[in-house]
């Protein structure tokens, strides 16, 4: 099996717990896209036991909280798709009123160039938000 | 304000709980595709107390469990995005290998044509299933 979420490598991460971790998508489209990926090989949320996907879902909205603080989206979309890895794993999405598709979902055809934007200190200031809803 | 999901018109309810209902969405590319509504007007999964959370998402799972049972798709794919309707909902969507859009987004541009499938008899599997799942 070769599972591209069961590897790590190349990772931005954000925060790792027990069961999961939290790690920065480097996309320039969306500034603060993070992905909260299950560390074992499952394929769908009914696949956990329901106290796991209690804490998973913790993570996922610990997640959203801070990419609310840190960013300031006019949006959170929330998204496990996994048809091309089915690895559990969920996209939390910022949205921007001038992002790429907004108010579309991310997947759709492009409505707007947008100007890449700086991601290279998101990581400091999500990673300590995260930690601090989730440590504390 | 005039928001489609605080209205109720035209909807085929599966599911009606005290804070919560779902729906059968009549989308004939993806039979078994349910939409889990909160009944309030709130924007953000961290917008709701976090009891309210677990349960509109055990809601989503229970949905999900009932869609796998019924529809035996390939993947389930969920999400909750809400940028042109701010009002807190969940799509819980069936895929399958010969669908429009498999494996991308449903959202993504079509891959291929299909027929479209007969959701008539539909809701009472799923409506029965998802009724057996939350007030058993």
């Amino acid at each position: 099996m070769n599972c591209e979420l069961c590897a790590t490598k190349g990772e931005t991460l954000l925060w790792r717990g027990q069961h999961c971790r939290v790690i920065l998508v480097h996309d320039t489209d969306y500034p603060g896209f993070c992905r909260v990926i299950w560390n074992d090989h499952i394929k769908e949320m009914t696949d956990l036991p329901a106290q796991m996907r209690t804490e998973l879902m913790n993570t996922v909205f610990a997640v959203e909280s801070a990419v609310r603080d840190v960013m300031q989206p006019e949006k959170i979309n929330l998204a496990s798709l996994g048809n091309m890895v089915p690895h559990l794993h969920w996209h939390v999405i910022p949205r921007y009123i001038d992002d790429k598709n907004f108010p579309n979902p991310i997947w759709a055809a492009p409505l707007r160039n947008t100007r890449a934007s700086n991601i290279s200190d998101i990581h400091k200031y999500l990673s300590a938000s995260i930690f601090e809803k989730l440590n504390s």
